[in-house]
């Protein structure tokens, strides 16, 4: 059971992150697969994800609906997470928000999203844009049961993030350190994109070569890459909750407490509740 | 009295909300119809939104004028206010803001405002551009008589939104809560059509059977809906205000003590005073 | 001497709001005449205006020198306003500074900068762009001297504010209040009239009449114009700090108790040493 | 050794300026060269530059490798900096970062980036774009060893600054208060070219002289710069680490201890632990 306890602690950890980052604000979500048994995967109750605690993470099954009985209100959207874990069983954790820089690109027809800084590069070569009226017509332009999941999940196919026209974006990654550094880089690509045409001239977008690369060494436990979960967790006032399962260097006690110290001091909206 | 006393404390909330979400500065203000006397309304004293409290609320008239013998100052704009609760009996609340990236809509002839996210699309298929010079000549651009506030109502017709040229903008909803979300979500739809159009191509904007889907589907205390209002109270610091009166699910003791307990511990600006 | 301690609080004051406001980073000054000798002004020592108290107020000739004997290093460009005072006996405060978004005016042929929204209107129709270049050569681009001062402040005319190519602004004002209003609201003038240019087709600019209007309503101790004042020292940390001399509407002990105690605990940065 | 104490203390302060001012995240780094010994360097392990304290600080060579033995994860990209110091022996700080604002003009072939305002003189008139995939191909974008530090030292030359393509970029100085103005000045002058862009017509940039006479009244420790150094390290919340060793105006007892309480209260991230 600790290793459970040390994902639910990781979501919240996330959805801290993803809510300081801007990538997501009252809306928005992340979800994590559980890591026993891939027909079930864990996922706030309905609540912006800066508020969340441990006990708000709720258990669902590839169905979108919750495995045990919860009479808290679910997010609309959860059906978006039960498609993609459906459909991609080596994704284990999934973002779905509304980060304001890439709604531009699902809007308009004559820019497409691609990789432009190495940051980027884990987008992939090719982000769909999926417009939810092409096949359900009329809605209110949320995913709100399992059909419109799963043709969600067909647009987005084998690649890593999915614009959603008019809405937001979904992300999915093997890990959920992946996902989330992807979900905080998608916005800021997006950005550096959008300013470049501005400069105008041609744009040099990352390699084929280059993204392929990158993909290849990254690795979610990395050295780099548990920087940067370390300072976005410190920053967002959970650096308290981090832990590193499979450290390669090891942390020492002393650094810990400082770090913990650190984070609860310098956390501005300051959550500093005993955990 | 019980219930009038909840509607004060709801317009301070709006209040500090519309300040943190950069909706309002120094300038700009929030309005809510009485429940009880249709010709009557409540908005702040002359003070700028964040430092509103319980008792700068004033009650005016549909003249725009104060019903008590109150010797504070007021707002010169009130009358946009009185204007649009006179013309329309169906709206509750109203909104009148100054927020940057709606400006730039009300001066450039070529762009007109309209909904391409879907959180934008509760500002309505039409956005109307008051023009006081049209009516008014060379004036000092505010609305600060019934006439003009008449005009501008006018001019909004039955729409949600009005922009007003070189000035700002004015909102209309059936719920404070409504009117708040509609607001704050404004300039979000105004920078992604703005970077849209910068990107180039045809725009995709939600289409009319999106807007009424939308519509129709809501509901000022939906559990969607509150969870905006909870948490951007929260942000705002005044999270232990808030209280909702026909709450579909329970909101457990605890859980309000908690995040009432992280309101006061999170909020920036931290206004812990007891209230 | 009441009344030169509060000039003096006024100017750390104006000083704090600027820094807030982004107006001014570690560079960008204020000044204000001195009430009974209209030959010195008050100005700080060289130090960022953030960190300025009134200890750091220095009063200085029309010449830029320090009238009393003090070692204290100056400010390079108090030149600046040293000549506009000179030029202008019914100018009583003086801004410069470096605001992001002002200064892509300075810098590009094609667009000049004029007031497109109401709380723009106090920059005037006309706001000449200085070159130091056309005078003065290959400089540091720095007012350095009373020469360039001068040229500066020619330039400048009667008008209330002159861009500085490649480096920023000066303004002009009646009043401190005037000076530092005009200075908050000049970059967000300028951002709208980009980005309306950005939208396209003709730009409605405020009309003369309009301009004029405003003008002539204008009064340094308004309702409205302290509202501002009142607001952004607030923010800005000194709340406590702020005094009115000649309120038009009673300002209530108790309401003043509560604001200066609110924005102690307001501020975010929290200065709150004793003053 | 209290001179290298001081350096460390310095390269400290560097870390979370730049930080604060958003020129790092959770990635980037800053380094100075050893005083006694040229082949010599210090530069943080592998942490980001917000959370950096005396401790973190390594000392590497000219290879790029530790001087002692230590296990600590070292930064991927520490040999920017070594062949930096290789190639140009009167550099003595380097600063290798991916601020926002300054990957458009690596990534668009139109706009050259070039000082338009007068705190982006620095970056100097001619700031070449370095594509590593011309001489080394597919990579992952980073610079991983020193073949790859020297060919972006080559193309750095004797400018200030090298923008490196979909990545970021690497500036150089004398001392570590110019290599540390500079990059925060760098994406500053980048946004007004951009908009400058924008706005359209002819641009003016700062003249090949007006560069000169800058660079030419340049000094580290003059009073201007160093008010700046003293400012950002407050706002940073580590204005108590600020010590000047050649001050030519001395800084009284009083002021200094004013100022670090100040820095203390004034930090938002507000690290006061005891140093």
């Amino acid at each position: 059971m600790a290793n459970l306890d040390t994902i639910i602690k990781d979501l919240v950890i996330a959805n801290r992150i993803l809510a300081k980052e801007d990538v997501v604000d009252a809306y928005g979500h992340v979800s994590i697969r559980h890591p026993d048994n891939p027909k079930h995967f864990f996922i706030s109750r309905s609540l912006a994800p800066e508020l969340i605690e441990k006990e708000d993470i709720v258990e669902l099954g590839l169905d979108g609906q919750p495995v045990r009985d919860d009479k808290r209100a679910l997010y609309l959207e959860r059906f978006i997470h039960a498609a993609i874990f459906e459909a991609r069983p080596e994704v284990n954790a999934v973002v779905h928000a509304h980060a304001e820089d890439t709604l531009p690109f699902g809007i308009a027809a004559a820019t497409k999203l691609k990789p432009v800084i190495h940051s980027g590069s884990f987008i992939g070569p090719n982000v769909p844009v999926w417009d939810i009226a092409k096949k359900f017509g009329a809605t209110n332009v949320l995913v709100t049961n399992m059909a419109q999941g799963r043709d969600l999940a067909k647009c987005l196919g084998s690649n890593s993030v999915a614009l959603m026209r008019g809405h937001g974006f979904a992300s999915a990654g093997r890990s959920l350190i992946e996902v989330v550094r992807l979900s905080v880089y998608l916005p800021r690509n997006a950005r550096a994109l959008m300013k470049a045409k501005q400069l105008g001239g041609q744009i040099k977008y990352l390699s084929q070569g280059e993204i392929d690369s990158r993909a290849r060494g990254y690795s979610p436990y990395s050295v780099e890459t548990w920087r940067a979960w370390h300072y976005w967790a410190t920053k967002a006032g959970v650096g308290d909750m981090v832990t590193r399962p499979d450290a390669p260097v090891a942390v020492s006690k002393k650094s810990t407490k400082k770090s913990a110290k650190k984070a609860a001091k310098k956390s501005k909206s300051a959550k500093g509740k005993k955990r």
